[in-house]
């Protein structure tokens, strides 16, 4: 059994959606950001970082989105969700990935988590200013480079759509201009209407 | 053949050391941080991101770090630098490098290039000076938690063990209590000994 630990409106959104594309059994836990459940010394014993999402498996727990993805994928190969046989589509599939979390949602924290980095509030203020240009400029990116089309990879559905799809949902919150990203709305119009999605949304909105 | 595009003192190192430790043939290719070579044309067509490292395989090119080395490891299955045959444990080895490109390298990436992430000369010293709190807290986690040595994964050398050793190159630039990791500082000594790592750093600076 697998046990996932999310936040709504975070990023184990990701994970809680390719959960459900591969059909596995598992249970969800919400961790309260607005009680700071993530620092309390149960939650730590989990995640030392004080962060969402973990996973919870039989061999012991996972953290870290692209790791669990991947482990996800790998751990149901029948649901195809990544070129598991082919190292370098694989790895392309990485790439992505890791450039969602070490450039893309790390430019959106600027908006709301400037204390990690900084501890003036102009800073803050600064940051926050910065903050359209700075994930614009990673959509910009992804829009003319990355996103191959209909799904992130091309004409496969893999564990980077859904990863793709939850950093999108901050992007109208973050200020940047949609407009610009054409390729990106679109994939995030598609993603919106897939039943896993859609399940997921509703239950992580339900508790 | 393999052309890795790097930069001395940057990331690259990494899949640089890997390469080495697989015994893979390649060639070098730096790129010049002194004249903006990472956002000429030339350059931006081999990664549209403007960063290195890039990693030119007869498929295509990769970039991201975590990335490059999985699929180094997987190319070069013999080398056994990843659990390729156990996705837990090869989960929990992505975990960490996401931890390093998302967390660790980006803390440190506020020292010298805040302005990613804000505008003004005020938040820029703001963010150098919490540099050293941002950057050791990643290595306090690190110190007591992720690392289990003597290896990052172990008894066994992985892909993590170049990519922690060339952040850890950093940490006195980043003025980080470095006698509050001892287990990090001997990892890092450890690694030091190595002909691929003693080679690789020669020759990113004998170029």
């Amino acid at each position: 059994m697998l046990t996932l630990y999310y936040a709504p409106h975070t990023c184990s959104l990701a994970s809680h959606i390719a959960l459900e594309d591969v059909g596995a059994t598992y249970e969800l836990r919400r961790i309260d950001f607005k009680t700071a459940q993530q620092r309390s010394a149960d939650y730590l014993r989990i995640n030392a970082k004080a962060r969402v999402p973990a996973l919870a498996t039989s061999r012991g727990i996972l953290t870290e989105t692209p790791a669990m993805l991947a482990f996800i994928a790998q751990s149901y190969p029948d649901a195809r969700l990544a070129p598991l046989d082919d190292a370098f589509a694989f790895a392309e599939l990485q790439s992505f990935n890791s450039y969602l979390c070490s450039a893309v949602h790390v430019a959106h924290a600027h908006r709301m988590r400037g204390y990690r980095w900084a501890d003036e509030q102009s800073s803050f203020d600064d940051m926050k200013r910065k903050v359209p240009q700075s994930v614009g400029a990673c959509f910009a990116v992804i829009e003319a480079s990355l996103l191959k089309g209909p799904w992130v990879m091309g004409e496969t559905y893999t564990i980077a759509d859904p990863y793709l799809f939850t950093l999108a949902q901050w992007l109208e919150a973050d200020g940047v201009d949609i407009s610009r990203l054409p390729r990106v709305i679109e994939h995030r119009s598609r993603m919106a209407e897939r039943a896993s999605v859609i399940k997921a949304i509703a239950e992580e909105l339900a508790e």
